[in-house]
């Protein structure tokens, strides 16, 4: 089996350089503590979590695995400063922070001997998270499900960017579902990824069974951006997606999108399965994810696919 | 120097799997004959010429470089027959076909020697142009220049779902501007790469002097999607980009945005260099590229980088 060995492995010290996203009503501790157990990085996702169930969930990680495990968090929860607590005082030592300003927590996170990573869309919000003291950004691109940033910057273009400008290290999140993809981020100059909807269609995931089958069913054109105007999210199309497509063309104002979206719709569409009327927040990286597989068959799968890319090159390319 | 040998270098009879896009106002001979006589594969963007002008731009270019070299026909010309016809009549060995329908020409093209590779943003639509009889096709993502298809489906995830689906080779377009970008395509799956912005940015380029310096002033987040009711096109921001998409949030309805649109506003923008009210197409790769370069120059740049991108992948990774 390959080696790989990079910057990002050895800050969280890991084996593999393979993040599973910490996604709302998917990634528990058991999806993380499979991922980590695998080699890679699994992260409890508490932004489906109140602060207490965020302890459970982390104290049932440390039971099911001794290899390293993160939370996280995203800034924009009002209560976030008691996910923060919760995590220091359960002596997590990797956070990963989303939506939001990286500076909120960033000295109680680093006082307490916490690595950070910050997820950013695009260069500028990568210099204000190096600036605050984060010790590497995920570059998402809008390949992304869920949450993506107003500029629409895609994984090809945002990684390089972000190499090129930053000292700390660069982890590429968007698009990337297999081996290939793993090796081209890292050909493009990232030390790490994250992958989220590939982690969320696994048997570990907590999602609906119905979200896990619509993405291994969905094809290049499945996925959709919507909410434009309130907080760009990208899910697969179904009715609701449909009808909010269809309100951003008819120029609908914030107050009547707001509404449209109503509360917990992505609660519907991942945890309870409504395929209809549910958010089903999941990226464009669906059309390439065929089947539901248990974590540590995917990480075999995953390792695999990146040595036959790199057989594939030196078939190719000779110096 | 390396060596790259993939199924497009023996498609097209040509050293290095690098395809310049057949752009309007931008690839005249000098360009695409500049590119031949690198290694790459030139293509003469008939999309802004009149038939009779395109033959001159063949004949010269076959006076000015003894490589192979082809035209890019955009099929939704209604004199797209007359441009088939010049091109067979000059003895062109090699087109490119995009906007529309693969068929249409496919007989009297096929009939005449002539390799046909054809511009797809989605698997449906590369599907069509394999079963059309197509050689090769152009895999576009949307993070290209100028137009771009409805799906909005990025480099990242298109490219290894049309090398899962096709017999035919891929060549990947979309956000490559530099060799750690070719390096991750043909690890993606991909046979050949083809660059529009990159060489609209060369010296040999006949895009305005105003074009080339914005393109190397923008930022990662420079570019925008616009006109998605009556065409997708990309371009950089300016005062006619932010017109364009404030009409869209307003829910303008097709014919008032093709009002807006007006006519030839890319020759506008692209040839004559207006900054403010011309469509300026560029890719988001435009944040990538930093300078001015003679096309011979740029394939020096591209092949170094290249054998630097795979120097990192024996650094991180060992079997």
């Amino acid at each position: 089996m390959i080696e790989i060995n990079t910057k990002i492995t050895e800050l969280f010290k890991i084996r593999y350089p393979i993040i599973q996203a910490g996604m709302v009503w998917v990634s528990g501790w058991k999806l993380a503590s499979a991922v980590s157990s695998a080699g890679g990085l699994g992260l409890i996702g508490s932004g489906s979590m109140a602060p207490e169930l965020l302890r459970q969930h982390i104290q049932n990680c440390s039971k099911a695995t001794n290899k390293p495990f993160g939370v996280n968090i995203p800034l924009s929860r009002k209560d976030a400063k008691d996910l923060v607590n919760v995590a220091v005082e359960e002596g997590i030592k990797i956070v990963f922070t989303s939506a939001g300003h990286p500076k909120t927590f960033i000295n109680i996170l680093k006082k307490n001997g916490i690595s950070v990573a910050h997820v950013v869309p695009s260069v500028k919000y990568a210099l204000k998270a190096e600036e605050a003291g984060c010790d590497a950004i995920v570059g998402e691109g809008v390949e992304a499900g869920g949450h993506n940033g107003i500029d629409e910057i895609t994984t090809f273009t945002l990684i390089p960017q972000l190499v090129d400008t930053l000292k700390i290290p660069v982890i590429a999140a968007g698009g990337i579902a297999d081996g290939r993809g793993i090796a081209a981020a890292l050909l493009l100059g990232a030390e790490g990824v994250q992958m989220g909807t590939r982690f969320a269609t696994t048997v570990e995931s907590s999602a609906h069974e119905n979200y896990k089958i619509k993405v291994i069913e969905a094809a290049d054109n499945s996925t959709t951006l919507a909410f434009k105007k309130i907080g760009l999210v990208r899910m697969l199309k179904n009715d609701f997606a449909r009808k909010s497509v269809e309100a951003e063309d008819e120029g609908w104002d914030e107050k009547r999108l707001t509404e449209l979206l109503g509360n917990k719709r992505e609660m519907k569409g991942i945890f309870e399965g409504d395929d209809l009327e549910g958010e089903m927040e999941a990226g464009q990286s669906s059309g390439l994810i065929k089947e539901i597989l248990p974590v540590k068959d995917l990480f075999d799968k995953l390792l695999g696919e990146i040595e036959q890319a790199f057989k594939r090159k030196n078939y190719l390319i000779s110096s």
